[in-house]
């Protein structure tokens, strides 16, 4: 950002791709560690706090998808036109995008810890490096604490700074409600299926990431075009929530069926009794008899056990159910998105392009 | 809190105990289980999680020494006299005070886990409960979330709303930041004495128990009181700061040398490696034979191990010095309270009364 009076004049030259949105990330964590706390390095104590702190972020934050962190942008040129935002207002709605990265970053680390998984967006999971460990724990707070210091630095003037810190805590609190409800209906190591029925699973979804994947995104975009209509900010919700349920039925398809060079993990859903779409899906349709395999199977670390699950789900043709699904839920969401009219339509179709028929 | 037009007027009755402070704890405990994420009891699930998120609070929130939380009520009270409080005042007061328990709730559990502790105020750690291992990851979001929640539903048209939230996530960033220099000063299983210096020590103790013990209770107070004078906070900053060193000095005072059955907790500061006061100061004066002594025992489990550090402890009179410094520490206070005119005195010194030679 140049401190120079043309700032703010009309920006005509923007692109926004990976590159130019991940330059905000370097510009922000570089702010962040200049904080008073880490600035000090003077000491080798506060240095070697500094390059933890560094590090960090650099692993966990600009390495995915940044989907969710780049719809800000996108929300914001749908409602008021790329072409009539200010560089200021680029880098606003990208300094928010970063933020929901950053959240997912902090939900991430410790989602890792509590599923015990090795692998994350092809890398080992932070905690799984051996200097860390259990410090992750700590780390992901020092991820968290990153979200609202961004908001200080770069939104304590703005007539929406309560509202957006708002938003940040109620979606914080909607997804770790939401890792409630998928670890107390399937607790590692032991089996209840008669908890693992459609109403359960979408309740799950909803909570732990349609909020912050989807309605967070547009939410933010919605504030900074300035848009105030409570109804605008419900009809999002609806649409949002609806399409982070597509989004993570998905997921636990590619769990299982996704390449795991592509999706960038090795999927253990079988082996840690998560309540995925595809057993719900399966429970729902099996035999007393196939619901004992499943029962037999499901949520055991072994090969074979993994391997007879899979076999079932041939069986009863899950892939294909997928699909019939995907299809319909597309149909579904398209349709209220053109009917809708509180909300240009390209706010969730650019949405909706990215994560259709999605691979990874 | 009465809904009837009497509800404002002054209050003479109310006295500032532990009892009425807890009923306010009941009070917010109830509004949060009746929230949006948690109230829909209907299904078995939804109230499975009710009952969960209710005892991740009572298990972790009430059950400490509560003096945090209560000098909220006794600042308020300092500056503006008990007298002239309103019920709502009163009220406020001890929900703010409230908020910097489910602060240190949220900060307890996690530090049981990264220091692999085994009891905490005189019970199992929560992680420690069979039924909870790592969801007390998650736990510990949900405890931090609460603090926004309870803010958001009692201060939302209060002017200082913004300011309390930047308070709140400040220290939230300062004791997190105290973590990470004290996990990484100290990594469990690893020793590097050349680290164990004075100025290190006072780093550590400054960000990860001060502000969040001292200046934080204190600043909620004067917020409320209406106080605005940026000079006054960087006042109550200071004073607290030193407060708070001190505070931490003699809990590394009790780890070793304190009644288990009356702080709760077996010590197990030289076995973790951590980076004591007693260590410390045992390192500055030691001889070189000693210091070999040091380097061979400390950060080990094995009792031997730490029965030699504590001899060690008992032949360089760490005791002692420990008294000399409580007392010179305790006379540096009083001096810059009596000296400084921006605030009552009293603000500070009934801080300073409940933990002079405390015990636990
Ligand atoms: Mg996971
Ligand atoms: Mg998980
Ligand atoms: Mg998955
Ligand atoms: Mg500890
Ligand atoms: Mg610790
Ligand atoms: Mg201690």
């Amino acid at each position: 950002m140049s401190g120079e009076p043309t700032a703010k004049k009309m920006k005509v030259s923007y692109v926004h791709d990976r590159e130019n949105f991940t330059k905000v990330y370097e510009t922000l964590r570089d702010e962040l560690l200049n904080d008073e706390c880490l600035s000090p390095a003077d000491s080798p104590q506060a240095k070697a706090a500094q390059e933890w702190f560094k590090e960090v972020n650099d692993y966990n934050v600009p390495g995915g998808k940044l989907n969710r962190g780049m719809a800000v942008y996108d929300v914001l040129a749908s409602v008021k036109g790329a072409d009539g935002l200010s560089e200021e207002e680029v880098f606003k709605a990208n300094a928010l995008g970063w933020c929901i990265e950053w959240l997912q970053a902090f939900f991430l680390v410790a989602d890792d810890i509590m599923d015990g998984s090795i692998t994350r967006r092809g890398q080992p999971c932070w905690y799984k490096q051996p200097k860390v460990g259990m410090i992750a724990c700590n780390d992901y707070i020092l991820l968290e604490c990153c979200i609202y210091s961004i908001l200080k630095r770069h939104f304590r003037g703005h007539a929406a700074y309560a509202q957006l810190m708002d938003l940040f805590h109620e979606t914080t609190f909607q997804t770790s409600h939401g890792q409630l409800l998928d670890l107390t209906t399937a607790p590692i190591g032991s089996v209840d299926l008669s908890k693992y029925t459609e109403d359960n699973y979408l309740r799950i979804v909803t909570y732990k990431t349609a909020y912050y994947s989807f309605y967070l995104p547009v939410a933010c975009g919605m504030v900074l075009a300035g848009i105030t209509d409570p109804a605008a900010f419900d009809l999002a919700k609806n649409i949002c929530v609806e399409m982070g349920q597509y989004f993570q039925i998905q997921d636990d398809y590619l769990d299982c069926y996704g390449d795991p060079e592509v999706i960038g993990k090795i999927g253990t859903d079988i082996e840690d009794n998560k309540c995925s779409w595809l057993v719900c899906t399966a429970l729902k349709i099996a035999s007393e008899e196939q619901k004992e395999v499943i029962k037999a199977n499901y949520g055991r670390k072994e090969a074979e056990a993994v391997a007879a699950i899979k076999a079932l789900y041939v069986e009863l043709g899950i892939e294909q159910r997928f699909k019939d699904y995907e299809a319909s839920s597309y149909a579904k969401l398209e349709g209220t998105i053109s009917e809708q009219t509180l909300l240009p339509k390209a706010v969730f179709t650019s949405l909706l392009a990215k994560i259709y028929k999605r691979k990874k």
